[in-house]
């Protein structure tokens, strides 16, 4: 099984992510804690630091299987791959204590290799709940992408103005697919490809290319925050953009530039979700799933994926018997 | 990980499926074999005999997982849950002797509960492949329905007549998904809630009600077959009719009844595919996979998958944490 993250052509791209609020009047992440803790969060879920940028409001390190973003009320951990985000959790909880949290937040995309995995979304509640009560909802169809999104049910109440966004990108066009799986394409020739520089100018960058191929890129202004995974190769395209900045606005963008077969939108506390998707939701694409729900912890949460219509019949897939019998 | 099966809640309905045609010349399954050895081949893969029906063509036995068809030049096993079919072929294989076969095909439908599932298809192929020489193919795109075909690649070639069709339908309505799960359902209901006795007249039938709900039927007429699997939760509801009856033709029909949200459609040798769905898949539905390759053993298959767009945000589906833990 372990053979799936070895086979660069097959790599599980869908990402679990935390998010999890302190309590400011107790302490601060980002001036009681160093560099260290950081270190050792992080490689509990079986990931490493490849470096890191930071301004008065945060701190944001790229990792070897996605990000961590540290403000001084919360952080936001995503990994990718076969990690156990949830392990870095659970160590975050044991050093800080439970008393000093608001509110934790866990989320897994479903995943395309799910035997390759070393924990179910299952598991990984049953392990939070036993520092905490929480709620657990599924956003999409069984047998369609969706999201798993556990939260801690307690007093905590979210402020309308936290907001954040995923784009969620499969199936990318070959042409996008060929451009970033370019041997030895440089760093500034896919932040000009994903025209970063000019919708984020006045963003700090951190990137990072992977051999063979592979790109992750950090991105904070003040408290903003941007975060892009790409996983190119043809077989099994994925590209994640995670944010606090509206990405359904700049969903054109994107979706002009990557042209995904099928994308998902999430968000969280955006109230308009409904007027925006309307608006700049290009129209060749359809909804195969709108989903809402009001949490209890006031976070509101929208959920929808997009496909592109076929009409056109393509080939099946071959399938290299003897190097991919294990990622299957 | 065991107890996804036992959690009623939610069942793989996902089959794999073995087609394995024999040389004639040299024995008849139905004359050579008696039922002593279909069901040691049944429980190779975990499954038990519930009932059979036979006419002088074809034997059908219902199976405590789907079905096993058998006729004088092939057999086909279908199997669900977390059945290991791979096995069953393996034991064919190695009571009758390769010199014997002339064609095996092997199938898995992506699965929902992945991690449940004690092989892969990867795992499954490599198997086989100590028996074979064969080729494999991956229809439909990894992060939308999708289905997995491996067969031997010798000198056979499938006769152009040779056409059988799947249609499996996702997510049904859920006035359908409430009917089916009525405590206390009989067969008969059942039959005639899928209008099967006027649909297939003609047809001797064989049913199953499981208890607390699902329901399998085999029905068998000369040379023809049809079999349907009904997972009616609604959770992860599923109902998979296989047959070498046209049923691109009767699909009108079935999603009349069944309304799923999304359905996949799957032939061999069907040359027709393109024009049928265009005359017979009601325009409501839209076309997210379109996929067909002509196999080396002169199988030609198409496959596609059909969703209803979504106009309407739905809530997301709450996650009981005491018992579903397990299954996710």
């Amino acid at each position: 099984m372990s053979d799936v993250e070895d086979n660069y052509l097959f790599f599980e791209g869908s990402e679990k992510k935390a998010t999890i609020l302190i309590d400011q009047n107790q302490l601060s992440l980002l001036e009681n804690f160093d560099d260290d803790f950081w270190q050792q969060l992080v490689q509990c879920g079986d990931a490493h630091i490849l470096s890191s940028i930071k301004n008065s409001d945060c701190k944001a390190f790229l990792l070897s299987e996605s990000s961590l973003f540290i403000w001084h009320d919360r952080l936001l951990i995503i990994t990718c791959g076969n990690t156990q985000l949830v392990r870095s959790v659970e160590y975050f909880i044991q050093q800080v204590g439970m008393d000093k949290i608001q509110q934790v937040i866990y989320q897994r995309k479903n995943e395309y290799f799910a035997h390759a995995q070393p924990s179910t979304f299952g598991d990984d509640i049953k392990l939070l709940s036993q520092y905490m009560q929480g709620k657990a909802h599924r956003f999409g169809e069984l047998d369609s992408h969706h999201n798993y999104i556990f939260h801690q049910d307690n007093r905590f109440q979210a402020r309308n103005n936290d907001k954040t966004y995923e784009l969620l990108a499969y199936q990318i066009s070959k042409k996008a697919s060929d451009k970033l799986t370019t041997v030895g394409l440089t760093a500034k020739e896919i932040r000009a490809f994903l025209q970063l520089e000019t919708l984020f100018s006045d963003f700090i960058l951190d990137d990072f290319v992977f051999d063979p191929f592979g790109y992750s890129i950090n991105a904070i202004n003040g408290l903003n925050y941007l975060t892009i995974h790409v996983t190119p190769q043809e077989s099994s395209s994925y590209v994640s953009i995670e944010s606090n900045v509206n990405l359904i606005k700049l969903a054109p963008t994107f979706l002009a530039i990557l042209s995904p077969k099928s994308f998902d939108l999430l968000s969280f506390n955006e109230f308009n979700f409904s007027d925006l998707t309307d608006t700049f939701i290009p129209k060749n694409y359809v909804a195969t799933s709108l989903v809402s729900q009001h949490l209890s912890n006031n976070y509101s949460v929208c959920f929808s994926n997009y496909i592109l219509p076929q009409q056109v019949f393509s080939q099946a897939a071959t399938l290299d018997l003897v190097e991919q019998s294990h990622a299957l």
